[in-house]
């Protein structure tokens, strides 16, 4: 049952008067339950007691970490029908779709337990002392990844499991050893109760600390920018807009003590068509592309919005095909008519633009906040020339940009913002005829792919999903697959510690079996 | 031969007309050469060398890469006398301690070249394709690290060698494939351009493009605000001052596109001393300390400036005996004037401050330039409610606190900002005993060490040389050890990237037989 209240820690509470609820956009109408702010002082509480939890949590054992994430997926699961019909109320979105958004999450939970178990995720490392080496004896220097403290997790509106209340971000701080307060998304704050109290749920019946989970309702900015200030919070995941990761970011960088935050945002996802490629197979290209651009109503962070080609046949061709075909595909309701009202809106800017044109634009009546999509084209001198075109429309709406050649199609990608996905279709061999081109993509990505799609996020350990600014607040990072976990962590060096009051992980008996850098060398073996 | 000029790329260039010398302190004259500072357009060509360096030099090879840091090493032991005298009038610091520091440096290279040559530094992950799986089919997706981009490195004043030019920053920088600018240290820029010139002939020798390193002078803060600034800049490394760390990090931060700042900065290293090792050895432990606090003038990162005991005789007898034996140490001279007078003018603030006991302060005349060391005391209470006492005195000065008792030793230690190093000096099993207290040290620092001193920072893969903010402006990478090269890289993903067309560390055969995550397993095994 949902309560519109607050999780501070193990409790709900509702002390605050500032009220909203969430809004169904298939039926265009409020849903009914009445969701409570937090208040300024649930906030303070619920930072305690995840800055209390964080003392024991961080010294959890793995088994009974894994035993967390594994019951909170198990939870998840035991939500039932309850869940589906929240999520379809909140977002818009079929079954079909929150179905499989909620495997992928409990996914993604059962993967941070297999790494938690497992216990190499450490990277420990020793160096054994030399006592005798001269001028100075070495000393005795072993290292491990430890947690960095409370993470504020805000989740996103497009994927309100897999990237929210108990999404990638979550379930990798919570691996790490950090307790987490989840600044619920307002679009979906039902479905986010609902995964957050599988998560206390977890969290006691797998004897947790009160503390080490908070979700904090809100429906303005104020929640989020007193978790992002609060001196106990020691850093934030963000999955969203460029304009909300850069404002979070610019809030934590101005604190005495700044802490990282790891943003994930905008992307056009640039796609490059490579001449022979479009000869040999135009028209199956763009009726590949059409579904893409239109998956999910265009709601992808990896969303293509810019296909980059060299004028000629063969990309008329595919303009031509992209443009009919798109049409055809039916028009899918959006998350919620802000979001309409913002896709509505940024086309319209777009497509005004000088020396733009219009190759489709869905005509039909459509149902209450149903996206028409649209494709534009324009030629490579006015792209380069005009930097609104260079932005992300989020939706389904893309624009097919003709190249006078592959010098212009290069500079175009050097000229672009940081991207998430970068894709090339080609040919055999034919990357081998512009290599500038491929290794500008390179430059400007975080995850490139030959011959398919950037929709679709594998959840792998090999997944990047991030990339230069915008993409990301920081490169050096991925939000997801298990090598995420790295954002909240830090390496922690012993010195000349005695051997019994080493963490099990850095023990001479490697009693955890895990995989260790031991005086250089790779190895499980003991000291 | 000491030129004055920059190097932009590998030509020297003076285009500018601001000038100045270095100091040396131990004679208090200038010394003769004049070094001209970059102008703003050699700072930008440099850029754009760097930048146009950046396509080929991170595609070298891993062989010519390693070539190319042994043959800095190398060229930096050929600079033989010239290069050990310069350091000398530029620092004040002993022959002895410059040819340490040369070997430190040299060192540090040869491990990024070992490093490199391994080559598993990259991360390879690979997760092979499932065609078959339903409902999507798994594509192949593959990772390793990338460089970032020109890297900008502040040496530090302290550190002329280790941590400044050719130190672990431009060595990792280099070793991960990211072409480096450095801002010459204006108190040693004649060291600087000989390590330069070892550094552009190594570069020259082993065939790096032009651009891969240039070296700009400056004397104020101009030439490296505009270097953060530049938006073909893509990472800084600084060793030096809060103050200046957190400038440099504030723009970086406010950049259209921010950028990481690595900057490690100011660190009081607590050292706690527990009651039964003080029993047992206050007078061995004053000894060894009054040795710690005034290595190398008091000038070291981790020199142990706040030492944190409980009241009564033994650490009374601690205190007494660390007063007598210091103020039988030589005084050392300082790096510089303005370095000399910082201390002076801060050790003065700090025991001026109501409820300090200075303990200890040496009374004979000095020569020029030369540093007096103190040792004060205080009680819990009175450094509880002062956070001027928690400043660092960049010097050779230590405090010494007489809590009352564990809790508010735990207190004290909980309040304090972050640290590159803590200390815990205790005997058998006495840690046991004050659970709360080691907590609290973890908690605050990069680094800990038992019974022993902080001064020293092996250069070993386990070290940790970073810590919560200040130590660092991000405790999730170390400064110092191979690992520090995770700063200047970001992870990259190939989806269903043609085999032949894969760089080598990801091909299906493992051609460079490094150790790869494959499917979830590590491996050299070819697929």
């Amino acid at each position: 049952m949902i309560t519109g209240k607050n999780y501070i820690g193990n409790q709900l509470s509702a002390n605050g008067n500032k009220t909203y609820t969430t809004f169904n956009p298939q039926t265009n109408q409020e849903n009914k339950v009445v969701f409570t702010e937090a208040t300024s002082e649930e906030i303070d509480q619920a930072v305690l007691l995840a800055t209390e939890a964080f003392a024991s949590f961080r010294n959890t054992s793995k088994e009974q970490k894994a035993a967390f994430l594994n019951a909170i997926a198990d939870e998840i699961l035991a939500l039932g029908d309850e869940l589906l019909e929240t999520y379809c109320s909140e977002s818009g979105l079929p079954q079909g779709r929150a179905m499989g958004e909620r495997g992928r999450t409990m996914g993604q939970l059962r993967s941070f337990a297999e790494l938690v178990l497992e216990g190499s995720w450490v990277e420990a490392s020793i160096d054994t002392a030399q006592p005798d080496r001269a001028p100075m004896p070495k000393p005795d220097v072993r290292k491990m990844n430890i947690p960095l403290g409370p993470v504020v997790v805000f989740g996103a509106s497009n994927f309100p499991l897999a990237y929210s209340t108990a999404g990638g971000d979550t379930a990798a701080a919570l691996a790490a050893g950090c307790p987490v307060l989840v600044k619920s998304h307002p679009m979906h704050a039902g479905t986010g109760e609902l995964i957050s109290s599988a998560i206390i749920k977890a969290a006691k019946d797998t004897g947790m600390p009160n503390g080490v989970f908070s979700n904090l309702n809100s429906s303005g900015i104020e929640v989020g920018q007193q978790l992002v200030n609060h001196p106990k919070v020691k850093a934030v995941g963000f999955t969203g807009s460029i304009r909300g990761g850069r404002a979070l970011y610019d809030l934590a960088a101005k604190r005495p003590e700044p802490i990282p935050v790891f943003a994930e945002m905008g992307s056009v996802n640039p796609v490059v068509v490579l001449p022979k490629a479009l000869e040999n197979r135009a028209a199956a290209l763009a009726k590949t592309y059409a579904q893409s651009i239109t998956l999910g109503t265009g709601q992808f962070c990896t969303n293509p919005g810019l296909i980059l080609g060299i004028k000629g046949a063969a990309l008329t061709e595919f303009i031509n095909v992209l443009a009919s075909e798109i049409v055809t595909i039916d028009p899918g309701c959006m998350l919620h008519p802000n979001i309409l009202g913002a896709y509505e809106a940024n086309k319209e800017k777009a497509i005004s633009q000088e020396g733009l044109t219009l190759a489709a634009h869905y005509q039909n009546d459509v149902a209450t906040n149903f996206a028409k999509q649209a494709i534009a084209t324009v030629n490579g001198a006015t792209f380069l020339a005009n930097p609104q075109l260079h932005q992300e429309v989020f939706g389904p709406y893309s624009i097919v940009v003709q190249c006078d050649d592959a010098n212009q199609l290069e500079e175009l990608i050097l000229q672009l913002e940081g991207q998430l996905t970068g894709t090339v279709i080609a040919d055999d061999n034919e990357t081998a005829n512009y290599p500038g081109v491929i290794a500008a993509v390179q430059n400007r990505v975080g995850r490139i792919i030959f011959n398919g799609v950037p929709t679709g996020v594998e959840v792998c350990p090999s997944m990047v999903h991030g990339g230069p600014y915008p993409a990301s607040t920081d490169s050096r990072f991925t939000a997801v697959g298990v090598s995420s976990i790295a954002r909240w962590v830090r390496p922690f060096s012993y010195q000349d510690w005695p051997n019994k009051l080493l963490p099990l992980e850095l023990k001479n008996e490697n009693p955890l079996g895990i995989l260790r850098l031991v005086n250089n060398q790779k190895t499980t073996d003991k000291i």
